[in-house]
């Protein structure tokens, strides 16, 4: 029997749902969310001969989650995670990185006292590595979804034996923005960026989503001093205006079918320049 | 070979997606919306031969949503309901009964000009029944989360051998409401119904969730004296209190645990006295 | 402050995820089940005061699920569903009526012994109802999904202003069944409702999915001497023949775009002459 | 203003949903796809200025993918994937990259002739980069859900303070396999790679998931010879033994809640000695 070698692995305890609840006079406040541990080490045994001598058993993970939340409480989610990942780390000899994400889900006050409404859709991120190169720290927002009726063209584009695709100078531009950025230290100032990239979508004449997704990116780095680069990802959610010739109406811009698939999706970095991305954050496994 | 019966059937075009957008010089207006369409009549041809001869196939109602948008507008999802519900009665000779059921997607103004932002999570909706009987319109909200931290308690409740629930004197309350309600004639103040649901679960000292039901109902019926009555569905999002002893510490009502599944699911109907409901709206099918 | 009334109501504990394993000599059996209960009965004083002295916890309820798989084992899922709801009206004087539907997710053996792989997709589905008028039985499959390659047109249908549709002689027909069956007295031979539903949709030439529709119930009727009527509901899952002419293409019935929204549904129930539905049954709330 | 860097990038048709039908008199055959396509390039103008002279509209892109599906038929997914691949690289001189990944949903042929059953849950996969370094292909399955009711323990792990989990001589183990494959050219044989999988899942004697995991990598290897390294991305899909004490009952292992979340996610990657992954096909954005 020929033998074989471990590569890359990981392992952790994932979607651990927790809330939190900080009672106070002037009103509650509530922390909604769902945490992904992922360990790295030596983890050679387990996997060859099931010694788990070196595991630490991902129940215990989701276990240290609950504690440490009423243990030193929830600042930002990308403290959290800093703390849960260092501890790992520095708690087990065996484990030499961690990586922890944290999505945050946005309740939105009622009555200033303990009453809160899901704010839907849209959902905070952050994903801390901590190894032997320190701390690093990615931050985000995820399900951001964005149209503008107008102010978007396309055309100019390559054309080959394949291409059917009219050109347009004016059409809806809606996509649904997942994004990440990253600082040099330190969580950056989330609402900030987050505001940018509305306001750079908005006033953005675009020619391209391409354009657009470079203008969001470069509008959080104006925004937000302290942060290196953006990533951004972005589905063109097409919405074609439906052709009511056949029934003798007109059609000016205004009735469309919003398509389910396939999309558009245009990812990029935007980014100070110098800036290099440590191989570390894109430990995506 | 036997014969057998056709019984109780309909067909129709499900989950034609509208984007509908006003233009004007204060700013763009949006409507998203999700149709579904569904057809009673002579329909046993069809079934048993398949002779289409009274068929109007579900290319045609999708083709229906979109001209009527651009014909009529689309001033409220009840209206716009009604509207197709009536002509495909009207207009076919074949068809007696129809259902047309709207979910309506928000959007958030964002620059006061052409660009938007989905407010996810929450849908309002109508389903409009048409028939010999007329116009019957049902409208309400689904996937509005609410959760309050405190003022809910549980216990007094019936002990059985398979009991095991330890009361409980505080409790976080968590739901998601599905409420519909129903007029007379003609849509309801929405915003106000809504706003009547989220007032009553935050104010309402809760015993039980059928009691906070009982109470969103009623302030519903109470905003909004056009409404006969309210429908609720309200699954009981659970919060665990998480179990910190084994590791030193207390949870005075601070960490939780939510689970997905199962969860509790209370429903009901609240209503004005001696209102009757018509057959026709509970087809559901 | 005017006094409302409470209309119809219920309450259950919702989808309990249980296994169970029959360990045996000549291999292991697996039941894996998602089982919700709904019970009506004296529920206003909870609704109206928060009083639960009648009320049986859906804790309880789902305890009872796990007890119930321990000391009765599960035969069949409309066995099991029975007693679940016979139990709950009979053990608690406050409990008038139950509703236990149930989920079974099959899965293939794999090696005889003790492994077995999930077979996707395709679900088993039992609803029970017990109150005063005895016990009612309806039972289905959900998620099965058929396609045919042909021996599907549609012409010959009712046009009008907003017709498009051009007629088709040989088209794809794909659809997800979603059927349940009824007894007079005890499930039905699932597995011999299922092939019908599956020989029928495969022989029939069809001319309209509601053709298919009555076929398939049919089919079932008449393999199934105990089943009274059989209830369908076919989406139809477009595939559009793509246009490649632009491309110098011909596409002799080849390539085809499979659509996601919107779709046709077409629902029916096929039935032995002169039955009638028992009310309980539509008690879909 | 300050001016920003565009990093790494990449746009493309994601979900083209193509259904393609080879007609033939020993029976239809059919290939159900889901095809996304990136492409990197000179995309820089696109960004800055909206200037799209080097852009292949993604909708150039979908119509490829159905005129290549009719010109040169589907023999496999992953000569599909690299025929596209290299297209695009080649016949643009802006694009020096593409990535088409495939997901192929299997079908079971019903009558011989024309008819079919959607085999749900699992997927067969392919991924291809093609750029300057050649062609690299990825192959895999998604969603192949195994279980197995004992041969499973877990203990000796670390202890901590925040460690609770009793240690288990036997327990239910199951996961939902998501594994890819890659050999230096050419697809594998991705049946046999396959039931490598199951089978190993199957006769290992497990005292971790990871155990299972090497030994699930290491029999592909064994099975497959042309396969150099198999990533395996397993969820520990935890089956709870329920306490039925307080009902009077034991459980001898027979009756489970199987949970949603939180869930253990264990991941690696089996290979032979000396193999070094190509960073292109690391190309996960």
């Amino acid at each position: 029997m020929p033998t074989f070698e471990l590569g890359p692995n990981q392992y952790g305890k994932a979607e651990t749902r927790l809330v939190r609840v900080e009672r106070g006079a002037g009103g509650d406040r509530i922390t909604d969310l769902n945490v992904s541990v992922a360990l790295r080490g030596d983890l050679a045994a387990s996997h060859l001969t099931g010694d788990n001598a070196a595991v630490l058993p991902t129940d215990t993970q989701k276990n240290t989650v609950y504690a440490f939340a009423r243990e030193f409480g929830i600042d930002d989610i990308e403290t959290f995670a800093a703390r849960l990942a260092e501890h790992f780390v520095s708690s087990q000899p065996s484990v030499h990185e961690a990586r922890v994400a944290v999505e945050q889900y946005p309740w939105q006050d009622v009555d200033g006292r303990h009453t809160f409404r899901r704010d839907g859709g849209e959902v905070r991120t952050a994903t801390v590595h901590h190894g032997h190169y320190g701390t690093r720290t990615v931050s985000g927002v995820t399900g951001l979804v964005l149209l503008k009726t107008t102010d978007s063209e396309f055309h100019g584009y390559v054309r080959d034996r394949y291409t059917t695709l009219p050109e347009t100078r004016d059409r809806i531009l809606a996509t649904s923005v997942d994004a990440t950025w990253r600082t040099a230290a330190g969580p950056a100032d989330g609402a900030k960026a987050r505001a940018a990239l509305v306001e750079a979508f908005a006033d953005t004449y675009s020619y391209a989503l391409q354009q657009t997704l470079f203008a969001m990116g470069s509008r959080v780095l104006e925004a937000c001093p302290d942060v290196l680069e953006v990533k951004l990802s972005l589905p063109n959610r097409h919405h074609f205006l439906v052709d009511l010739a056949p029934f003798g109406l007109d059609n000016p811009n205004e009735v469309y079918f919003a398509a389910d698939r396939p999309y558009g999706l245009i990812e990029g970095v935007v980014r100070r320049p110098g800036v290099a991305i440590p191989e570390e954050v894109a430990w995506t496994f």
